[in-house]
């Protein structure tokens, strides 16, 4: 018997990939497969396996894996269920080391034949060495190693892992985080999780030079003991944000029926993330905003926050979120304010922490100044810079000032030691030139690496959960 | 002394208005409040006031208000703070009804001597029978009657009142209210709340016919007992929605250098709302999607939904996300099971509420196809239609498919009598393509009238306050 594979180093970096089910229709995911290896660059050979077909997106196709004449390291598998256990049997025959079953149909259907086939494809499997990714997932994305489970996705590759029990989380994550600045690196969406179960993928994370973050999209975990201990080996090392989906009682009957997942309660759950050192989200934005904070952000040192920037109502607002989340709203210390009352005497009484924008106004300081000056302040440890796009909005030359003050704002984010947090509206306006306005500044800063949010509520949320630990 | 008005219909409609302190410099609020009675079609006389102009934006120019030839019902007050006592002098002579104080530097900025001056313009605006909106607030955005704090706010009128003790959040609510869908009727940014209260425009817009949905943001209140009243009854005619800022120990020492409020604890807030039958919102964008369910959508008869579309992660999420919102994720019913069997057997035990759009794929049905099935039990009042976006973009023929699914939803929301969330992503992707595509479909659909939330969350929320009173 083949010894089974510790590492999982061959998965994520195969060296030559084969497509079972590789298929001509460009409307099919045996087509999505091939093309994707080739829009990412995958630099080893490509075997499409189509008993009908000279060659598919420009790779000479084979009809059995058996025909193939290089090595295997990697199988996807396109095919119906039904022809899986022969599949097994042939990767066995060409000691491919790891078979990923894109193919679905089994357990997660409810059926009880279709449950009895899994474990039937699990068991002859283990006893010949290959390990499976899935069944019913869409396997890998894995930018630096060419690989992709879609040919449409991000080209960028980073650092950022992630794993996800489900396909369409998995491309919701990887397009709204490269759309806000995630850089990802491993990406594995596992299905039903048969046998390389995000226990097994978080043990070898942790141990991974690539990973930097890990975030995680469950719904149940097949292995309990294991996910756990994968889990806190991997949080003692690099920051790990577990989103725990199936929480309640309707979440996890269509959890079951989703990918097979047995879901528990959510305290439980809590609890437990808690005690293995990761941060859970509640949601698919929590999970992005905690991503993003973790892999953009310098490591806070403490939880006292300087807020500026915006309007009246937007400090408010701003302070009432960072104190709901746990940060300290520490007020202008007395360097800082005989700084303001050398430059503008009239405010040196009457301006905060937050810093209200609009009463800067005429006064020669800006609250990108009070940014500096704040962040130069050994009162603070982190802060949140609120753009306050719609002020820019009602003033000529909005164009140009506000991709000053981002611009500048960015300068100051990029080098400053303590996490700076920026706030930028989501592009909701009726105004079609302010919205290409946002995103203009909104792409210029994420693309330097700045943690952008779209309210304070978010910013402060996650700067809230990253210092939690801290006193 | 002349009486005093008990109305607000000149101060919301007036038939003419002064703007003291006009300006010629395109810069600044002198010249905007001009700019914007010209832009919104203002059809009464607009009397711009500066000794030394001639015209302004178009308008003949008036050295005094006692030079303005006709009658003025509002006069908008630019000017700086020590001029304003004798401005109320002016309009009591000229028996102008309502003065509106853009002007600041009042008791906001914690100075004895200004608080001073505001008390003695409220004394003396009280005497002459001169009502005041203001100080340090933006005043009044009223399409319908042509009245604007801003030049470049949407144009649409509807039936959508807000008021808000913060300028900025007033631009932030109608812009991306508007963007969402809301058509705004009569709009207060009521700064320091001197006079006119949110208390007393609550009285005035709860017997107005003209308005359907009020939201609010406050601060602190200057007359508790006035609001609390004036929400009651409101309340019992028309949806109110409050956000209640300030409520930490950081947000009320911020709210006091805004706007001079005296901010109260958030658990006394949330127990006072709820008793004067208000929905409590916790931040900016609580508060605008709770408006645009309130607005947009019929009025929910209980808390039963049907959620559909998106693939399985989706579901999951979604069931989750009803569920700790209060709502019941109830079961597929066996006349909706049957109707599936017919069209496609082996889906008919397996697929559930919420329905996994994925699973659907080649059987003939669509998540639209369950969304009408569902919406015609009696299982059900209330539906979430997950447009998951994601799944077209990696197909070809996106922009047709997605823009045929999304106008075959829109087409049964908007004929639906029982409530319909629909859930289309916030436009984050790195690919231009299909923003614009998201954006495309999205406008379409606001532009009928469809609530479009960004996340499952969200609708859920939404769904789960407009329905907490119901058994």
């Amino acid at each position: 018997m083949p010894t089974r594979n510790t590492s999982l180093d061959r998965l994520f970096r195969p060296r030559s990939v084969a497509v079972a089910g590789a298929s001509t229709n460009v409307d099919s995911a045996g087509h999505d497969y091939v093309v994707s290896l080739k829009n990412f660059g995958f630099e080893g050979p490509v075997y499409p396996i189509n008993p009908k077909a000279d060659e598919i997106a420009g790779y000479k196709a084979y009809p059995r894996l058996a025909d193939i004449p290089g090595d295997v390291d990697l199988v996807i598998s396109c095919i119906p269920s039904n022809g899986v256990l022969d599949l097994v049997s042939q990767c066995a025959e060409r000691n491919v080391r790891f078979l990923h079953l894109f193919t679905g149909r089994f357990s997660e259907t409810g059926d009880e034949g279709a449950a009895q086939l899994e474990r039937e494809i699990a068991a002859k499997a283990a006893a010949a060495g290959v390990r499976i990714l899935g069944p019913n997932g869409m396997g890998l994305y894995h930018p630096a190693a060419g690989i992709s489970f879609r040919p449409d996705l991000p080209l960028a590759a980073g650092g950022v892992a992630f794993l996800s029990q489900s396909g369409n989380n998995a491309v919701e994550a990887i397009t709204r985080g490269a759309a806000r600045g995630l850089r990802f690196g491993k990406v594995a969406n596992y299905g039903n999780g048969l046998d390389i179960t995000p226990g097994v993928m978080l043990h070898y994370l942790a141990g991974d030079p690539e990973t930097t973050v890990i975030g995680a999209y469950v719904e149940g975990v097949p292995d309990g003991r294991g996910f756990f201990e994968g889990l806190k080996a991997a949080a003692a090392r690099k920051p790990v944000i577990i989103h725990k989906a199936g929480r309640t009682q309707a979440g996890a009957r269509s959890a079951a029926s989703h990918t097979a997942a047995l879901a528990g309660t959510a305290e439980l759950w809590s609890t437990a993330l808690r005690q293995a050192g990761a941060i859970e989200a509640r949601n698919q934005e929590q999970l992005l905003d905690l991503m993003i904070g973790a892999a953009l952000l310098p490591a806070p040192k403490g939880k006292r926050v300087a807020v500026v920037g915006g309007g009246g109502g937007r400090s408010v607002q701003s302070a009432d979120a960072c104190e709901e989340s746990g940060l300290v709203v520490v007020p202008l210390p007395s360097e800082v304010r005989e700084n303001v009352r050398a430059k503008a005497p009239q405010l040196a009484d009457w301006i905060g922490n937050p810093v209200d924008q609009s009463i800067l106004a005429g006064s020669g300081l800006s609250s990108n100044g009070l940014l500096e000056l704040m962040l130069a302040s050994d009162a603070y440890d982190i802060a949140i810079a609120n753009v306050g796009e719609d002020w820019f909005f009602g003033r000529p030359d909005a164009d140009e000032r506000l991709t000053h003050a981002c611009n500048r704002l960015a300068a100051i984010a990029k080098v400053s030691p303590k996490p700076v947090a920026v706030v930028l509206g989501a592009t909701e306006t009726p105004n079609l030139a302010h919205r290409v306005l946002v995103d203009k500044v909104r792409d210029a800063m994420t693309e330097q690496g700045i943690a952008v949010f779209p309210s304070p509520e978010r910013a402060a949320f996650v700067l809230g959960k990253l210092t939690a630990a801290l006193v």
